[in-house]
Protein backbone atom coordinates (compact mmCIF):
# COMPACT_ATOMS: atom_id res chain seq x y z
CA UNK A 1 0.00 0.00 0.00
CA UNK A 2 1.38 3.15 -0.61
CA UNK A 3 2.24 6.19 1.79
CA UNK A 4 -0.86 8.27 0.85
CA UNK A 5 -3.12 5.16 0.77
CA UNK A 6 -3.13 4.37 4.35
CA UNK A 7 -6.04 4.33 6.56
CA UNK A 8 -5.36 8.31 8.06
CA UNK A 9 -5.39 7.52 12.25
CA UNK A 10 -7.46 9.86 13.77
CA UNK A 11 -6.59 11.61 17.18
CA UNK A 12 -8.77 13.65 19.12
CA UNK A 13 -7.94 15.50 21.95
CA UNK A 14 -11.55 16.49 23.78
CA UNK A 15 -9.82 18.42 27.13
CA UNK A 16 -6.58 20.17 27.02
CA UNK A 17 -4.92 20.98 29.86
CA UNK A 18 -5.20 24.70 29.67
CA UNK A 19 -8.99 25.94 28.54
CA UNK A 20 -11.13 26.16 31.19
CA UNK A 21 -15.10 26.71 30.82
CA UNK A 22 -14.80 30.36 31.05
CA UNK A 23 -12.87 30.58 27.73
CA UNK A 24 -15.27 27.89 25.96
CA UNK A 25 -18.61 26.50 27.55
CA UNK A 26 -18.33 23.77 25.44
CA UNK A 27 -15.15 22.34 27.17
CA UNK A 28 -15.52 19.05 28.60
CA UNK A 29 -14.60 19.08 32.57
CA UNK A 30 -15.79 16.11 33.81
CA UNK A 31 -15.57 12.64 33.04
CA UNK A 32 -18.96 12.24 32.27
CA UNK A 33 -18.59 14.99 29.71
CA UNK A 34 -15.50 13.73 28.10
CA UNK A 35 -17.07 10.44 27.79
CA UNK A 36 -19.82 11.92 26.22
CA UNK A 37 -17.50 14.02 24.06
CA UNK A 38 -14.88 11.19 22.91
CA UNK A 39 -17.98 9.17 21.89
CA UNK A 40 -19.17 11.25 19.89
CA UNK A 41 -16.07 11.88 18.05
CA UNK A 42 -15.40 8.01 17.80
CA UNK A 43 -18.93 7.70 16.50
CA UNK A 44 -17.53 10.55 13.77
CA UNK A 45 -14.53 8.26 12.91
CA UNK A 46 -11.34 9.02 15.51
CA UNK A 47 -9.73 5.96 16.78
CA UNK A 48 -7.35 7.69 19.37
CA UNK A 49 -8.47 9.73 22.17
CA UNK A 50 -5.84 11.73 23.55
CA UNK A 51 -6.49 12.18 27.86
CA UNK A 52 -5.99 15.20 30.74
CA UNK A 53 -8.20 14.57 33.30
CA UNK A 54 -9.31 17.70 35.29
CA UNK A 55 -9.94 18.56 38.68
CA UNK A 56 -13.34 20.14 40.40
CA UNK A 57 -11.83 23.31 40.18
CA UNK A 58 -10.79 22.83 36.09
CA UNK A 59 -7.14 22.65 37.03
CA UNK A 60 -5.04 20.14 35.25
CA UNK A 61 -4.29 16.96 37.34
CA UNK A 62 -2.46 13.61 37.05
CA UNK A 63 -4.76 12.35 39.20
CA UNK A 64 -4.81 7.97 38.49
CA UNK A 65 -7.78 7.61 40.00
CA UNK A 66 -9.86 10.20 37.23
CA UNK A 67 -7.95 8.14 34.89
CA UNK A 68 -9.09 5.03 36.03
CA UNK A 69 -13.07 6.24 35.37
CA UNK A 70 -12.08 8.16 31.93
CA UNK A 71 -10.93 4.90 30.73
CA UNK A 72 -13.79 2.58 32.30
CA UNK A 73 -16.04 4.91 30.71
CA UNK A 74 -14.36 5.04 27.25
CA UNK A 75 -13.84 1.35 27.49
CA UNK A 76 -17.89 1.20 27.67
CA UNK A 77 -18.97 3.83 25.67
CA UNK A 78 -16.26 3.55 22.73
CA UNK A 79 -15.43 -0.08 22.17
CA UNK A 80 -12.02 -0.42 20.25
CA UNK A 81 -10.98 3.10 20.78
CA UNK A 82 -7.38 3.62 21.40
CA UNK A 83 -7.30 5.31 24.89
CA UNK A 84 -3.76 8.16 25.71
CA UNK A 85 -3.08 9.18 28.97
CA UNK A 86 -1.32 12.40 28.95
CA UNK A 87 1.94 12.64 30.87
CA UNK A 88 2.41 16.44 30.09
CA UNK A 89 3.56 18.64 32.50
CA UNK A 90 1.23 20.99 33.15
CA UNK A 91 -1.22 18.20 35.18
CA UNK A 92 1.81 17.21 37.49
CA UNK A 93 5.24 17.54 38.55
CA UNK A 94 8.13 14.96 38.83
CA UNK A 95 7.48 11.10 38.95
CA UNK A 96 3.49 12.14 39.23
CA UNK A 97 3.11 12.67 35.61
CA UNK A 98 3.19 8.81 35.69
CA UNK A 99 1.42 7.53 38.56
CA UNK A 100 -1.35 6.50 36.07
CA UNK A 101 0.90 4.41 33.96
CA UNK A 102 -0.38 1.13 35.84
CA UNK A 103 -3.86 1.73 34.25
CA UNK A 104 -2.22 0.52 31.06
CA UNK A 105 -3.95 2.36 28.63
CA UNK A 106 -2.97 1.67 25.33
CA UNK A 107 -0.85 4.71 24.60
CA UNK A 108 0.52 7.69 26.81
CA UNK A 109 1.87 10.87 25.50
CA UNK A 110 6.34 11.77 26.28
CA UNK A 111 8.03 14.71 26.32
CA UNK A 112 11.84 13.48 25.88
CA UNK A 113 13.57 16.91 25.70
CA UNK A 114 12.58 20.59 27.54
CA UNK A 115 12.03 23.40 25.87
CA UNK A 116 10.12 26.71 26.78
CA UNK A 117 6.60 27.64 26.91
CA UNK A 118 4.86 30.46 27.03
CA UNK A 119 5.50 31.71 30.05
CA UNK A 120 7.80 28.67 31.88
CA UNK A 121 10.45 26.30 30.81
CA UNK A 122 8.40 22.41 30.25
CA UNK A 123 10.91 20.94 32.08
CA UNK A 124 11.64 17.17 30.71
CA UNK A 125 14.71 16.30 32.50
CA UNK A 126 16.42 13.20 31.39
CA UNK A 127 16.19 11.15 34.57
CA UNK A 128 12.56 11.65 34.29
CA UNK A 129 12.09 10.94 30.92
CA UNK A 130 13.59 7.67 31.74
CA UNK A 131 11.42 6.44 34.38
CA UNK A 132 8.22 7.36 32.43
CA UNK A 133 9.75 5.32 29.47
CA UNK A 134 10.63 2.73 31.95
CA UNK A 135 7.42 2.61 33.36
CA UNK A 136 5.56 2.57 29.73
CA UNK A 137 7.59 -1.00 28.97
CA UNK A 138 7.00 -2.04 32.58
CA UNK A 139 3.15 -1.94 31.70
CA UNK A 140 2.95 -2.09 28.08
CA UNK A 141 2.43 1.65 27.20
CA UNK A 142 2.85 2.83 23.53
CA UNK A 143 4.67 5.97 24.13
CA UNK A 144 3.23 9.08 21.82
CA UNK A 145 6.61 11.33 21.31
CA UNK A 146 5.86 14.96 21.64
CA UNK A 147 8.64 16.55 20.02
CA UNK A 148 8.24 20.41 20.79
CA UNK A 149 11.44 20.55 18.84
CA UNK A 150 13.88 19.07 16.13
CA UNK A 151 16.62 17.73 18.89
CA UNK A 152 13.10 15.52 20.29
CA UNK A 153 12.91 13.84 16.92
CA UNK A 154 16.47 12.31 17.40
CA UNK A 155 16.38 11.52 21.00
CA UNK A 156 12.80 9.60 20.14
CA UNK A 157 15.34 7.70 17.72
CA UNK A 158 18.58 7.13 20.27
CA UNK A 159 15.99 5.51 22.77
CA UNK A 160 14.54 3.21 20.22
CA UNK A 161 17.94 2.18 19.08
CA UNK A 162 18.84 1.64 22.55
CA UNK A 163 15.88 0.04 23.89
CA UNK A 164 14.54 2.50 25.94
CA UNK A 165 11.52 2.84 23.64
CA UNK A 166 10.85 -0.25 22.03
CA UNK A 167 9.12 -1.00 18.89
CA UNK A 168 7.89 1.23 15.96
CA UNK A 169 8.12 4.75 16.87
CA UNK A 170 4.80 7.10 16.94
CA UNK A 171 5.88 10.58 16.69
CA UNK A 172 3.59 13.75 17.09
CA UNK A 173 5.36 16.79 16.16
CA UNK A 174 3.75 19.87 18.16
CA UNK A 175 3.93 23.38 16.99
CA UNK A 176 2.50 26.74 17.35
CA UNK A 177 3.07 26.70 21.21
CA UNK A 178 4.51 30.08 22.04
CA UNK A 179 8.58 30.69 23.01
CA UNK A 180 8.62 26.55 21.53
CA UNK A 181 7.99 25.87 17.63
CA UNK A 182 5.89 27.91 15.50
CA UNK A 183 3.80 26.44 12.58
CA UNK A 184 6.49 26.85 9.71
CA UNK A 185 5.54 24.54 6.83
CA UNK A 186 9.73 23.87 5.98
CA UNK A 187 9.81 22.95 9.20
CA UNK A 188 6.79 20.75 9.01
CA UNK A 189 8.63 18.99 5.99
CA UNK A 190 12.26 18.49 7.88
CA UNK A 191 10.43 16.78 10.50
CA UNK A 192 8.93 14.69 7.90
CA UNK A 193 11.96 14.00 6.30
CA UNK A 194 14.15 13.51 9.23
CA UNK A 195 11.26 10.94 10.58
CA UNK A 196 11.67 9.30 7.77
CA UNK A 197 15.30 9.03 7.31
CA UNK A 198 16.25 7.58 11.03
CA UNK A 199 13.45 6.07 11.57
CA UNK A 200 11.69 4.77 8.33
CA UNK A 201 9.03 2.54 9.90
CA UNK A 202 7.73 5.10 12.77
CA UNK A 203 4.17 6.72 12.25
CA UNK A 204 3.82 10.36 12.92
CA UNK A 205 1.34 13.44 13.39
CA UNK A 206 1.09 17.01 13.87
CA UNK A 207 -0.54 18.90 16.73
CA UNK A 208 -1.55 22.66 16.71
CA UNK A 209 -2.76 24.87 19.39
CA UNK A 210 -6.24 26.19 18.38
CA UNK A 211 -6.38 27.40 14.64
CA UNK A 212 -3.50 25.85 14.02
CA UNK A 213 -4.91 22.45 13.52
CA UNK A 214 -6.60 22.86 10.51
CA UNK A 215 -3.22 23.89 8.83
CA UNK A 216 -1.26 21.01 10.58
CA UNK A 217 -4.03 18.54 9.41
CA UNK A 218 -3.82 19.70 5.68
CA UNK A 219 -0.02 19.38 5.94
CA UNK A 220 0.01 16.00 7.55
CA UNK A 221 -2.77 14.79 5.16
CA UNK A 222 -0.50 15.82 2.21
CA UNK A 223 2.32 14.26 3.58
CA UNK A 224 0.86 10.92 4.96
CA UNK A 225 1.29 11.05 8.21
CA UNK A 226 -2.10 10.81 10.74
CA UNK A 227 -4.70 13.84 11.69
CA UNK A 228 -5.31 15.25 15.32
CA UNK A 229 -8.91 17.19 16.12
CA UNK B 1 32.31 40.20 -1.57
CA UNK B 2 31.17 36.92 -1.83
CA UNK B 3 29.72 34.86 0.85
CA UNK B 4 32.64 32.52 0.70
CA UNK B 5 35.21 35.12 0.12
CA UNK B 6 34.39 36.80 3.78
CA UNK B 7 37.07 36.73 6.59
CA UNK B 8 36.49 34.03 9.09
CA UNK B 9 35.94 35.56 12.21
CA UNK B 10 37.89 33.05 14.89
CA UNK B 11 36.29 32.65 18.18
CA UNK B 12 38.08 31.17 20.73
CA UNK B 13 36.82 29.26 23.90
CA UNK B 14 39.65 28.84 26.07
CA UNK B 15 38.22 27.67 29.12
CA UNK B 16 34.37 26.29 28.93
CA UNK B 17 32.48 25.45 32.17
CA UNK B 18 32.86 21.62 32.34
CA UNK B 19 36.86 20.57 31.95
CA UNK B 20 38.89 20.83 34.86
CA UNK B 21 42.79 20.43 35.73
CA UNK B 22 41.74 16.54 36.25
CA UNK B 23 40.81 15.78 33.15
CA UNK B 24 43.12 17.97 30.99
CA UNK B 25 46.17 19.80 32.96
CA UNK B 26 46.33 22.58 30.14
CA UNK B 27 42.74 23.72 30.89
CA UNK B 28 43.57 27.76 32.34
CA UNK B 29 41.94 27.87 35.17
CA UNK B 30 43.10 31.21 36.96
CA UNK B 31 42.36 34.89 35.36
CA UNK B 32 46.20 34.50 34.43
CA UNK B 33 46.41 31.45 32.91
CA UNK B 34 43.19 32.52 30.96
CA UNK B 35 44.65 35.69 29.66
CA UNK B 36 47.82 33.73 28.63
CA UNK B 37 46.16 31.40 26.60
CA UNK B 38 44.34 33.80 25.29
CA UNK B 39 47.06 35.69 23.96
CA UNK B 40 48.38 32.94 22.21
CA UNK B 41 45.11 32.59 20.65
CA UNK B 42 45.13 36.12 19.62
CA UNK B 43 48.31 35.92 18.23
CA UNK B 44 47.55 32.99 16.12
CA UNK B 45 44.33 34.66 14.91
CA UNK B 46 41.40 34.62 16.78
CA UNK B 47 39.49 37.79 17.23
CA UNK B 48 37.04 36.49 19.47
CA UNK B 49 37.25 35.43 23.10
CA UNK B 50 34.53 33.21 24.34
CA UNK B 51 34.87 33.60 28.52
CA UNK B 52 33.76 31.65 31.81
CA UNK B 53 35.60 32.28 34.76
CA UNK B 54 36.14 29.46 37.60
CA UNK B 55 36.51 29.50 41.29
CA UNK B 56 39.37 28.78 43.35
CA UNK B 57 38.30 24.80 43.57
CA UNK B 58 37.97 25.33 39.77
CA UNK B 59 33.89 25.41 39.79
CA UNK B 60 32.44 27.40 36.98
CA UNK B 61 31.00 31.40 38.62
CA UNK B 62 29.77 34.31 37.13
CA UNK B 63 31.27 36.56 39.70
CA UNK B 64 31.45 40.13 37.91
CA UNK B 65 34.85 40.46 40.07
CA UNK B 66 36.65 37.72 38.50
CA UNK B 67 34.74 38.82 35.03
CA UNK B 68 36.41 41.86 35.94
CA UNK B 69 40.10 40.94 35.85
CA UNK B 70 39.64 38.79 32.70
CA UNK B 71 38.31 41.62 30.95
CA UNK B 72 41.64 44.17 32.31
CA UNK B 73 43.65 41.62 31.28
CA UNK B 74 42.73 40.90 28.11
CA UNK B 75 42.36 44.70 27.39
CA UNK B 76 45.85 45.04 27.94
CA UNK B 77 46.78 41.93 26.33
CA UNK B 78 45.17 41.43 23.23
CA UNK B 79 44.46 45.02 21.89
CA UNK B 80 41.35 44.70 19.78
CA UNK B 81 40.37 41.48 20.49
CA UNK B 82 36.28 41.12 20.81
CA UNK B 83 35.77 39.91 24.59
CA UNK B 84 32.59 37.85 25.09
CA UNK B 85 31.14 37.25 28.34
CA UNK B 86 29.18 33.45 28.56
CA UNK B 87 25.78 33.80 30.59
CA UNK B 88 25.41 30.43 30.72
CA UNK B 89 23.66 28.41 33.08
CA UNK B 90 26.31 26.23 34.31
CA UNK B 91 27.87 28.85 35.95
CA UNK B 92 25.07 30.04 38.07
CA UNK B 93 21.32 30.64 38.33
CA UNK B 94 19.04 33.43 37.22
CA UNK B 95 19.87 37.08 37.59
CA UNK B 96 23.21 36.00 38.86
CA UNK B 97 23.84 34.74 35.11
CA UNK B 98 23.57 38.65 33.86
CA UNK B 99 25.59 40.30 37.03
CA UNK B 100 28.90 40.55 34.49
CA UNK B 101 26.72 42.38 32.10
CA UNK B 102 27.36 46.22 33.17
CA UNK B 103 31.19 45.94 32.61
CA UNK B 104 29.83 46.04 29.05
CA UNK B 105 32.23 43.36 27.39
CA UNK B 106 31.90 43.39 23.51
CA UNK B 107 29.44 40.29 23.53
CA UNK B 108 27.91 38.09 25.61
CA UNK B 109 26.20 34.68 25.27
CA UNK B 110 22.82 34.09 24.99
CA UNK B 111 20.22 31.59 25.22
CA UNK B 112 16.87 31.76 24.43
CA UNK B 113 15.47 28.51 24.90
CA UNK B 114 15.21 26.21 26.70
CA UNK B 115 16.71 21.88 26.52
CA UNK B 116 18.26 19.02 28.20
CA UNK B 117 21.91 18.70 28.98
CA UNK B 118 23.24 15.10 29.62
CA UNK B 119 22.01 15.00 33.48
CA UNK B 120 19.44 18.22 33.91
CA UNK B 121 17.51 20.62 32.79
CA UNK B 122 19.18 23.76 30.65
CA UNK B 123 16.82 25.81 31.87
CA UNK B 124 16.11 29.77 30.49
CA UNK B 125 12.65 30.67 31.09
CA UNK B 126 10.90 33.44 29.12
CA UNK B 127 11.32 36.03 31.39
CA UNK B 128 14.79 35.14 32.64
CA UNK B 129 15.85 35.04 28.76
CA UNK B 130 13.93 38.53 27.88
CA UNK B 131 15.66 40.28 31.22
CA UNK B 132 19.53 39.32 29.78
CA UNK B 133 18.15 40.65 26.69
CA UNK B 134 17.24 44.02 28.36
CA UNK B 135 20.63 44.37 30.50
CA UNK B 136 22.49 43.43 27.19
CA UNK B 137 20.86 46.46 25.55
CA UNK B 138 21.01 48.99 28.62
CA UNK B 139 24.81 48.22 28.29
CA UNK B 140 25.20 47.57 24.56
CA UNK B 141 26.34 44.58 24.86
CA UNK B 142 26.04 42.61 21.29
CA UNK B 143 24.58 38.92 21.99
CA UNK B 144 25.77 35.62 20.58
CA UNK B 145 22.85 33.24 20.60
CA UNK B 146 23.15 29.78 21.36
CA UNK B 147 21.23 27.84 19.04
CA UNK B 148 21.10 24.43 20.90
CA UNK B 149 17.69 23.14 19.02
CA UNK B 150 15.98 24.45 16.08
CA UNK B 151 12.94 26.53 18.00
CA UNK B 152 15.64 28.89 19.16
CA UNK B 153 16.49 30.08 15.86
CA UNK B 154 13.03 31.26 15.38
CA UNK B 155 13.03 32.62 18.91
CA UNK B 156 15.96 34.91 18.64
CA UNK B 157 14.48 35.99 14.88
CA UNK B 158 11.38 36.77 16.73
CA UNK B 159 13.54 38.57 19.25
CA UNK B 160 15.07 40.45 16.83
CA UNK B 161 12.22 41.32 14.74
CA UNK B 162 10.40 43.06 18.40
CA UNK B 163 13.40 44.88 19.19
CA UNK B 164 14.74 42.91 22.29
CA UNK B 165 17.49 41.58 20.22
CA UNK B 166 18.36 44.95 18.46
CA UNK B 167 20.67 44.97 15.19
CA UNK B 168 22.36 41.83 12.78
CA UNK B 169 22.21 38.56 14.76
CA UNK B 170 24.81 36.43 15.06
CA UNK B 171 23.59 32.72 16.16
CA UNK B 172 26.14 30.34 17.05
CA UNK B 173 24.49 26.91 16.39
CA UNK B 174 25.83 24.12 19.38
CA UNK B 175 25.76 20.71 18.72
CA UNK B 176 27.10 17.35 20.06
CA UNK B 177 25.72 17.81 23.77
CA UNK B 178 24.48 14.97 24.61
CA UNK B 179 20.54 14.97 25.10
CA UNK B 180 20.31 18.09 23.15
CA UNK B 181 21.37 18.48 19.58
CA UNK B 182 23.45 15.85 17.89
CA UNK B 183 26.42 16.33 15.40
CA UNK B 184 24.20 16.12 11.81
CA UNK B 185 24.81 17.62 8.64
CA UNK B 186 21.59 17.95 7.73
CA UNK B 187 20.77 20.04 10.31
CA UNK B 188 23.78 21.71 10.40
CA UNK B 189 22.70 22.97 6.67
CA UNK B 190 18.71 23.09 7.56
CA UNK B 191 20.11 25.33 10.36
CA UNK B 192 21.82 27.44 7.69
CA UNK B 193 19.31 27.74 5.47
CA UNK B 194 17.00 28.65 8.18
CA UNK B 195 18.76 31.56 9.25
CA UNK B 196 19.02 32.43 5.56
CA UNK B 197 15.81 32.38 5.10
CA UNK B 198 14.68 34.14 8.06
CA UNK B 199 17.27 36.93 9.07
CA UNK B 200 19.51 37.21 5.88
CA UNK B 201 22.09 39.35 6.95
CA UNK B 202 22.61 37.60 9.96
CA UNK B 203 25.93 35.60 10.57
CA UNK B 204 26.44 32.39 12.28
CA UNK B 205 29.24 30.06 13.33
CA UNK B 206 28.91 26.57 15.04
CA UNK B 207 30.25 25.22 18.28
CA UNK B 208 30.94 21.70 19.23
CA UNK B 209 31.81 19.54 22.18
CA UNK B 210 35.55 18.34 22.01
CA UNK B 211 36.48 16.31 19.13
CA UNK B 212 33.07 17.48 17.14
CA UNK B 213 34.82 20.84 17.05
CA UNK B 214 36.72 20.05 14.12
CA UNK B 215 34.02 18.52 12.07
CA UNK B 216 31.82 21.53 12.92
CA UNK B 217 34.84 24.05 11.54
CA UNK B 218 34.71 22.31 7.85
CA UNK B 219 31.22 22.48 7.85
CA UNK B 220 31.20 26.33 8.86
CA UNK B 221 34.01 26.60 6.26
CA UNK B 222 32.22 25.40 3.40
CA UNK B 223 29.09 27.01 4.03
CA UNK B 224 30.20 30.92 4.59
CA UNK B 225 30.17 30.59 8.72
CA UNK B 226 32.56 31.75 11.22
CA UNK B 227 34.84 29.24 13.29
CA UNK B 228 35.69 28.39 16.92
CA UNK B 229 38.52 26.43 18.33
ZN1 LIG C 1 -2.02 11.87 17.18
ZN1 LIG D 1 -2.12 16.75 25.65
ZN1 LIG E 1 31.70 32.06 17.60
ZN1 LIG F 1 30.54 28.83 26.77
Amino acid sequence: MSEKAKPCIICVAITGSVPKKADNPAVPITISEQVESTQEAFEAGASIAHCHVRNDDESPTSDPEKFARLKEGLEKHCPGMIVQFSTGGRSGAGQARGGMLPLRPDMASLTVGSNNFPTRVYENPPDLVDWLAAEMRAHEVKPEIEAFDLSHIFQAVAMNKDGRIPGQLYVQFVMGVKNAMPVDREVFDFYVHTVRRLAPDAEWCAAGIGRHQITLNEWCIAEGGHCRT
